[in-house]
């Protein structure tokens, strides 16, 4: 199997049938390779932690080393995969670097990297080089150099990186997905995405993350007193890349993107930890409101935006919109012409009956296990079974690269006033020869 | 009193007391004034008709003068003046510059334009010349030169031109702005807006509007075919800019927009009209949708869409976002931090309720009239009252230029790639020191 035809697969609605027989233990893997997978784990704290567990429930995995710069997370961490009845991993704790001996270790055939944002690529670039298949988790890239940089390592190495974007194995944006393929909203035209979330306590004072910075919070702190840009692009960007071919077909052209003046943050440490605190005084690089508008190849425009200092509902704010219709997550609701009543949403819930996700029809019959609505859980079956097969990454490294970058180019667009930037295409050309199913 | 003071009464929640006077019968007009206003009408088909029927209904008005280039029209008109128990107004029906002979006359205190759109600023120009006060309908700028045109008419001959912009008048709208006033959103930060309106058989037509161009269609299929502008914007900004004190201490600064490619409006006629129909051979300029993004002085951003090609159910997509709270049209909600449930919407019923506009307040116990859920009947009272007491407009000529402008600068911006353009100040600096009450 070609990586091109893997890729189309997953694009193409009917996802892996690796995945598929992850989720049905009767059938039989394709190439008979039952042997177990051996992952290793960079960064086990609420987040690797969370993804240890999840990965524990697949069948024919095995975790034979840990490593995390804080010695209370290693040790909680091997009690977890203890008490999941196999050996006490090695543990790996000596320093930001001890990762490195790690990969050493001749006994991984996976690594999952669940880090501070900055650790992300340079660990992946260095597992690839090691000859380990990477699963990194997502956060912004630190610049356009450090995407190439990632992609260029699994062109030279051949080793495939996965980028765990759990967004895009969602239950509604999975079935929109399939919609899509199937033609219900015809020709794609625009989308519109996010991440609209509340976290002013959690970036003013870093509450909830083991690794505190020097000067107090953690990674989401400093990139919000340091970097004026969309810094966590990927969950709204991930699905609607899917939906559009991006890689495949399509590709980004260029980014635009707008801040607004930065308020939330100051206001409110004002208001919860008095004005003379020293949160209080913070000078916030950061715009409050983040608004990028991606051009794509295909003439379809996609509308991103970051808002997570102000006080607001979460939302991704999804948008699918075609010739036919759309589907908005805002308003839980699609609307199909000639099919919904006109001018009004339908409720989205018979919808997603009718077209469900043949991946997601499967899981629902086992029942929908671990974090962020069991889409975690989706997302670590295939990899784990791209790992056991080496398949190419159903979310590769060419997705990882574009929808990371969006940090650093929505930055330097945010610079230049709102002047566009170009997209560099990570695919050196190859979108053009990988079309969609 | 100062055109400043009227402006900034508006604006700053309270509208003007001659508003809240034309509610309400039993209060005394300040100045005294109850001669009858006289107001004659340029345009009188579908939405002509409306705006007529509705300023029929207001105490103290007269219609001494319609013109329309088509004589059913007219002749519909002059009998709706008359059913109403006042003379037959004169009619001007011979051609397109008949109104120009209308506005010698010496019995007009205000014109009232709805027209196709690129007669809008013409026609007002010349009202103005005329030293006849203007309430222009909506639609979109030709140029910036003729936004420039207008302003500089006002400035010269100081007789006033109010853009009937009903959306601010809207009562949803117009509890939110007082919210914004009394700072229950806090200091605001971004808003949205835009006009989502599927209108594809009328654009593609032209149905259902009196002036059919020689080749098919009326004005908006001719701006579907020519331009790839956001056409229809002041909707969508007329209020947010209300909300943001735009021209009152804050102003636009710059434009970007973005154009998706153009394939609703094909469709729509291939599966309606047929293939092999003339419509489906249209080469349409513009595309399905237009993103703008406008950045403000204050450090605000507005993110405007204009969206009629597509099936889809309207919305205004009207959001005003502050440090405390928001308030999205879509979700139909409301949050306030500290008083909403933790990261939910409230319904945005009760709080229409407790922060009802005074002006509204008084309204609903009078009884709603007229068309656009009540709006049209506020503005129009607004107007005459401006009119009767020589009062600056309270949607003023700096509005209309300001707003209109979206369509040619989003022109420029999109054919520039989505380069932001520089935004005009058409207040020539008097915005920095009309300041917000």
């Amino acid at each position: 199997m070609t990586e091109d035809m893997t890729r189309r697969e997953f694009a193409g609605g009917t996802m892996t049938a690796g995945l598929m027989l992850g989720l049905n233990g009767a059938l039989q893997p394709e190439t008979g390779n039952r042997a177990p997978v051996r992952v290793g784990f960079i960064g086990i704290g609420g987040r690797g932690t969370a993804l240890l567990k999840t990965i524990l429930e697949l069948d024919g995995v095995r975790i034979p080393a840990l490593c995390d710069v804080l010695e209370p997370n290693l040790a909680q961490a091997q009690d977890v995969v203890e008490q999941a009845g196999q050996d006490r991993p090695a543990g790996y704790a000596k320093g930001p670097h001890d990762f490195e001996r790690m990969l050493e270790r001749d006994d991984l055939d996976a690594v999952v990297i669940a880090t501070p944002w900055r650790w992300h690529v340079p660990m992946a670039i260095a597992a690839m080089q090691a000859g380990i298949y990477v699963g990194s988790e997502v956060g912004p890239a630190s610049s356009v150099k450090e995407c190439w940089d990632l992609v260029e390592t699994h062109e030279s190495t051949g080793i495939p990186c996965m980028f765990l974007e759990n967004s895009c194995y969602r239950r509604n944006m999975m079935a929109v997905l399939h919609m899509c393929r199937l033609g219900l909203l015809g020709e794609l035209v625009h989308c519109q995405g996010g991440y609209l979330h509340d976290l002013r306590g959690r970036i003013v004072q870093g509450k909830g993350t083991g690794v505190q910075l020097p000067e107090g919070g953690d990674y989401r702190t400093r990139q919000n007193r340091t970097r004026n840009a969309d810094i966590y692009p990927t969950h709204g960007l991930g699905p609607m890349a899917k939906c559009l071919n991006v890689n495949q077909g399509n590709r980004f052209v260029s980014i635009a993107s707008f801040a607004t003046k930065s308020r939330g943050l100051r206001a409110w440490a004002v208001d919860n930890l008095g004005v003379d605190d020293a949160h209080a005084q913070i000078d916030w690089a950061m715009g409050d409101v983040i608004t990028s508008v991606i051009q794509c190849q295909n003439g379809e425009t996609i509308v991103l935006k970051h808002d997570c200092a102000l006080p607001r509902p979460k939302t991704f704010m999804w948008l699918v919109q075609g010739t036919k219709g759309l589907y908005s997550e805002e308003a839980d609701g699609i609307y199909i012409d000639g099919r919904s009543p006109a001018h009004a949403w339908e409720p989205f819930d018979r919808y997603q009956e009718e077209y469900e996700h043949p991946v997601w029809r499967e899981y629902l019959k086992t029942g929908i296990k671990g974090g962020h609505d069991g889409s975690d859980f989706l997302e670590l079956t295939a990899f784990v079974d791209s790992v056991r097969h080496r398949r190419p990454a159903p979310v590769d490294v060419y997705d990882m690269a574009a929808w990371m970058a969006v940090a650093p180019l929505s930055e330097q667009s945010i610079a230049l006033g709102g002047k566009p930037v170009p997209y560099p295409d990570f695919t050196g050309g190859k979108w053009m020869s990988v079309q969609e199913s």
